[in-house]
């Protein structure tokens, strides 16, 4: 038992905030909401997410982790404002906050301060960002660290279905007369006994599951091929592209990504969708990136606030 | 000598935010920048006044003080971010925030944390907000604590403007050869002495200086009079209206006021216009607001989000 008995597959990404360090009218601070089975998750909380959480009607009532990359504040200044508006609203359930080890140190007494007449209570999980690990894990999903090269200790994560059921062949459940109480564990994997004792094997009664889901998210970060494998076959990938490759002394300086970087690591990672955003606001027209993508890795979509991809 | 011989009295006051706590897509959290004589103010600095203070054009390259009325996160959690963002731009003046102690010591680990390359420094001036005080005066314009009563402690801010030249007769001038050199000390108050040694008295040269204007801002607060002596004659008071009145309930357990909480106020403080905002998220109306205050206080005006008022 414990499996997740959910049959099909579907990640939902919100972008609240798809900007960098200089926030546009339409260009707020990072910040993601990624949707599975029913739960969700965000990524990153820059300035204005809880704005931007209204505006587009993405619901929290099941958002209860939060990851933050790195301690850059347009990854990490909406956190206060997010969770305290929250506070407001009736919400029961205790928030996690995965984050570098110094976010504790910081946001705690703020948290204590601000929100101590709050009906729940707010966690903090440091993760190590200098390695890969499991920083989170349950029945439907599996939130793995992906260490990636900035100024500051930066950390990208892979968001990895797991647990998905089979999918029952009722035609042949109907005539083996199997009961609908048995149904949810033979989509699980078990085999079923006739009442003369005869053992129907699973495979008979089910078809495979789908394949899981996978999300890797990857910002702010120089180019560098050290999540790969990790990587490799995702559903989707969100990079940074901060620059355009004209501006490669920019991007080495800052450890920032091109847009031809983030094609090119999303070309060897074999995946089947890139999407590019914390684009710098020195550039006007962001159509540009998709044109530098493009020309390395073709499925390639442009972030923008309020934007919706669905996997 | 160092009077400010500027002859024009104009305050614009630009609207970043105008919402209360539960923010609305054109209602950001509190935030206002008073701009008078090439100075610039900033009160309140809610979550995303960076964003709006772009958004509007608002530059801020003379505003070199923050005032933080009181710590609710819908006041002062745009701080971090506004700070930090514009140590990307070149900027280099110091800041200073005005503030509960309180504010120092939660927020400047942040500030050291964040803000540790910058070009500039950010000092925090503590203020008492149980007793009124003076805490900024410099040769054109004095601030002064108003402490309102609220649920934390809190208090508004009265701007008085001083030192306003008076207005150069220049056709007396020209009769009396005053040469232009002398101009900027006879708007400030000197007599004149012609080249026969006759004394020209000042008041001949000379119309008086524009009345000094004043602006107070009074919010977050339940209704009260012990600030009706300062603010009086102000010509423009903003006080909050998180109610209506047929929600005295809510305003006293909440210590807010109504929209006829604040038309009193300004009728019986007799300014001489009256800004209304810090609506509560519940009310859909907002020309509700309007109506309740007018019966009581005609000259008044609604806040919006990217407003501006000149005075």
């Amino acid at each position: 038992m414990g499996a997740c008995t959910k049959e099909m597959s579907e990640f939902k990404l919100s972008i609240l905030g798809s900007g960098s360090a200089m926030a546009g009218i339409n260009a707020f601070h990072t910040s993601q909401v990624l949707s599975l089975r029913n739960k969700q998750f965000m990524i990153d909380c820059g300035e204005g997410a809880q704005m931007k959480l209204r505006e587009y009607g993405v619901s929290s009532g099941r958002l209860n982790h939060i990851f933050i990359s790195h301690l850059h504040g347009d990854h990490c200044f909406g956190l206060l404002g997010f969770i305290s508006t929250l506070g407001m609203t009736g919400r029961k359930a205790d928030f996690t906050i995965h984050a570098h080890p110094d976010l504790t140190k910081l946001f705690s007494p703020l948290f204590e301060y601000f929100c101590q007449e709050f009906p729940f209570s707010v966690h903090f999980e440091p993760y190590t960002p200098y390695k890969s690990e499991v920083i989170y894990d349950d029945k439907s999903v599996k939130i793995t660290t992906l260490p990636l090269k900035h100024r500051v200790p930066c950390s990208g994560f892979l968001f990895e279905e797991k647990g998905l059921a089979k999918h029952l062949n009722r035609r042949m459940a109907d005539a083996y007369n199997v009961p609908i109480s048995k149904f949810k564990e033979i989509k699980e994997g078990a085999d079923f006994v006739t009442d003369d004792g005869e053992v129907i094997p699973n495979e008979v009664l089910t078809t495979p599951a789908d394949t899981p889901k996978k999300y890797a998210f990857m910002s702010d970060t120089a180019y560098s091929e050290k999540n790969l494998d990790l990587v490799y076959g995702a559903d989707c990938l969100y990079h940074e592209a901060t620059f355009l490759k004209e501006d490669s002394v920019r991007s080495k300086l800052t450890l920032h990504s091109s847009a031809a970087d983030a094609a090119l690591f999303a070309k060897k990672a074999n995946v089947k969708q890139l999407i590019i955003g914390h684009f710098s606001s020195r550039y006007k027209d962001v159509s540009l990136f998709l044109n530098e993508a493009k020309q390395i890795f073709d499925n390639t979509y442009l972030a923008s606030d309020g934007k919706v991809f669905v996997f």
